[in-house]
């Protein structure tokens, strides 16, 4: 590793503006009210159930939370989750680091709570990070129609659409929602689903989002009798097979593609994710992935809506060099940032060198958060920075020793440029313009 | 990254002469006739229609196809692909890189076709490559008795003889290129079959090669009166069952390692591309893989075959390890280089490092540049050189900070000695023995 | 890479002692008899076998083995595998590396018989290694009761209950190891197991191993009624089904996590390796792995015995980030060390990069060396030791660089805790403890 190098593009790119493409960033309250909001947030109370033997039910109240990680830090310390939340307490709440292991909790929230608890927190928050767009995730029945913040962009969320209709009470929410009889008819309810992506379309939407499980495969088309029988079953109430699950799932997401196109706006697939499958875990600490989890169930939908922008994540890295490819040939498949277990360090950096050396300059969207409240974007733009940093300061290195005549020359400033094509133009190209 | 050791191992591994032991590169054409066979080849048309966003059917012209691409090369510059035609243009067509983007299209390819349509173009491209030996893709029925020059070594491709028979018309073509009625019976099949390896073993063959889709596994015995059935049917033009197709690919894999067997040929066998899946794409740019492709489904084949050689190359990167333990214990297994996808910088890099570290001296084969054209040869091989050399330093460094009780001792002269292993000596001896 | 703090830190990591707690070392014979037990054993073997190109059958004879191997050492020249030997060849035998390409093998044998042979051997291995414990592995019938060297700690390895019962002659072994007829009913059986479980803790057994095929899938309980009727045809000594031979290792999984949860012993469970799959090869030398072998069947497992602590080892690369994120969420899955294919140094620094970055510190295990003689324990550390001071020395320099507000402060004191930590305190606190 060369420091000197390193360090000077870490410096240049930390200077960059943030456009964050995909969080869960609230619109009503971007920012914490609470330390505990942030602490008992599931990077640190997943490590906690984790580290800590015994699964203890995590309990809501902030300080609660607290509570439960506290103990727990010192297994944290040193993991990148954990640094994020050092970046937010040294950067936005201006408590050192080392203030954590040297002062007793009590002190530590008090001071916190001066910070988060002031008026221009939120501002400070956003102005620190010189943050200028983080795009939300909303839910299909969120009325949107009196945000008015230009830099929180509202994104359409379909999976209640998709999957667990029942649970979700998905039909009765679309009907307030939509103001249409969804119940009645296939017909009716797509007339909702199309009244949702307008008025998603009104607000500006970035894209319209679903989380697909690992291995999912679109087995060609459902035909509209099966799924007006499972439409009725739904509107009945009654219970559905798994094979109705998987039709009604593969004609939604037939029709969300046609929704897409026709308002065009992009379709975000977040690919691997298995819900739910460690009980004793805590809220969003119990998902895992398979790493025989792979892309090619999904040939047929990106090959029908070739009008539709796809930009895609995966969970697992084992699907890294076959997302790669896919953005490679496909016209319309975008590689998208780093999710979840594949967000670490080491996988950002296999996947930002794989990605940079093969794919089309304005195919791949840099980073994104994820964060639910916006203080987690900083620091987790800033972790992904220090790598792209080094995967950038090799390939300087390496056209200095190759010459031209092997490798593109790269030197700092052609280096930022490329950087902030990823992160900053490449979003706006694909999510802002319509 | 060790910059000067770096560079040192590169200059010497350029130094090098090549022999490339797989390539598409045509007797009667070894090199492009117009730019346009380079700018329009798939690793260039495959991105232009991946950046543009809206597919675009491919023109067959030449200068169409330039038209085509060079609209897209800003997206590309940087890729890996994209440098491979700067090489070219740098070193055989004695255009510099930054030309590309101060003069117009028309000046670049004037430039180029001076030099391409000089009469001395083949010699110079080979010479300046240091090329010595390139292995060709050769169709079974290709007549190559006229073929003299010693340096392009003849492959039998065997692909159209296990899949896609009818549509490639492969009965009457083997009864031309035989002079047997292979119609007849499954017997006249199989001596058209051994006439051909015959005639491949008489033109001095490098190996026979064979691509199998993801996930392919040789279950058991295909029973001869199956075969016949199956052979009767492709005889009378009758469509076979997905059975009936799986159990002909079957037999033919098995009468194919028991001919290399026969004529003491090497059985080159590249697994994993899942052909024509993005019907959108542009030719040769419609393939993908899947990341969950194993190799376990070829056990049957190694084992029987004992005394086959199977180099073998893989298209995922998730099967790196597994070729690499197949390498590592069986006598029979050969790792074959970085193929296709898994061609990249950071892919090599990894497997580079993971063969040198485990298997025995003669079970690789360094690099290959699946090039159809020679010009594609030199740069392909300098990305390689460039990884090799990172990984070798590194090792030499490694086996300096840990001493001899540790590592053992390294340093440029092993380091390349064990590069001309890999790259030169492994092929000869895999290849070109008989 | 910064070799000067790579050298400073693996210096000091050399100087750790070796709490190894994986071994197949035997309680009677911890070390060689005789060099053709190290230079025999199937890290040497299966290279000769696999570079010779023919398949030879092996030897028994310890001279045999060494006459089997020694015409290859030249193509084992600069494997890991051969630097092991080379680091017991250096350290502990006193032969430089130089002498065995310039000695004759009676030479080296001689030499080496010379210290093998002497009374102090043994010690001194243990002293010069500064080897503290190694955990054995142990049959389900092996009579420990006079082991009294707690140096070697008690491992019960289950594979015999689990799987090819009938081979293995399980029931009379069962029968006689514990003194319970246990062919008479399940009951009776599982009072075998309990008793044997008992004994073993007495002896302070470190914990429970088994070996688990790849795509292993615990898919919910076994009847009660279907065990007996399983039990009864093995008692009867009848063909079992591979549905009733499923059942069975299903059912014995899951008494076997109740008896690690009776006497508070760790499970470990070691995923992934296909076993007789390359008749050819030499003993312990015809197994593979597959690269889609996923983790998700334990889900049930590991759920359901939320009291059972279960280390868990991965013979495939890519199951690599799939385990990290089962330590990072899962409460009593721990990620343990890198296993035979996987245990090389390019696929062992992946891991270390991402368990270290996500893993709560307590989670992971760092190493163990497989050995089944103690001479294989400190060259096999030291491969790790090289890798985890190139990681940790990065981690370093990272911190330099990003500073304190995006990664913790890292120095060589701070990075040689955590090593001490993740090699000794966790395996320590895992194993030790009941």
């Amino acid at each position: 590793m060369n420091a000197t190098l390193v360090s000077q593009l870490f410096r240049e790119l930390q200077k960059l503006p943030i456009l964050d493409p995909h969080t869960h960033v609230r619109a009503d309250q971007p920012v914490a009210k609470h330390l505990g909001d942030l602490l008992g947030y599931h990077y640190y109370t997943e490590l906690a159930n984790s580290s800590r033997g015994t699964p203890v039910k995590l309990p809501d109240d902030p300080q609660a939370r607290i509570d439960y990680v506290w103990p727990h830090l010192p297994q944290l310390r040193g993991t990148v989750q954990f640094d994020w939340m050092m970046g937010i307490s040294e950067i936005l709440l201006g408590i050192p680091r080392a203030d954590w292991w040297t002062q007793p909790k009590e002190t530590i929230v008090k001071r916190a709570q001066q910070v988060i608890e002031s008026k221009s927190y939120a501002s400070l928050v956003w102005e620190k990070s010189n943050l200028t767009q983080a795009y939300m995730t909303n839910l299909f029945d969120e009325d949107l129609s009196k945000h008015a913040d230009a830099r929180l962009v509202p994104c359409l969320r379909t999976d209640d659409l998709v999957f667990h209709l029942v649970k979700q009470k998905t039909l009765p929410r679309l009907e307030q929602a939509s103001g249409i009889k969804v119940g009645e008819s296939l017909d009716r309810f797509n007339e909702g689903l199309s009244k949702i992506f307008e008025r998603y379309a009104g607000w500006k939407m970035g894209y319209a989002a679903l989380g697909l499980p690992p291995n999912y495969i679109q087995a060609g088309e459902v035909s509209r009798s099966q799924a007006e029988l499972v439409h009725g079953r739904l509107a009945a109430g009654e219970h559905l097979s798994e094979e109705q699950r998987y039709a009604w799932a593969a004609y939604m997401l037939d029709r969300i593609a046609a929704e897409c196109a026709r308002v065009k706006a992009p379709f975000v697939v977040m690919v691997g994710a298995d819900r739910e499958v460690y009980p004793q875990g805590v809220p969003a600490g119990q998902d895992l992935f398979r790493c025989d989890s792979h892309l090619r169930g999904l040939d047929g939908l990106f090959n029908k809506y070739a009008d539709v922008r796809f930009p895609v994540m995966v969970v697992s890295d084992t699907a890294g060099l076959e997302l790669a490819a896919q953005g490679w040939i496909r016209h319309n498949v975008f590689v998208f940032s780093h999710w979840w277990y594949a967000n670490n360090p080491e996988d950002i950096r296999r996947e930002v060198r794989r990605r940079l050396d093969v794919l089309p300059r304005n195919k791949m969207i840099g980073f994104h958060s994820d964060g639910y409240s916006s203080e987690f974007i900083l620091p987790k733009f800033n972790t992904y920075r220090l790598v792209l940093a080094k995967v950038l300061a090799e390939k300087i290195e390496e056209s200095q020793v190759a010459g031209s005549s092997v490798t593109e020359p790269l030197d700092t400033k052609a280096a930022l440029e490329l950087a902030e094509r990823i992160l900053i133009q490449n979003p706006k190209a694909l999510f802002g313009i319509r």
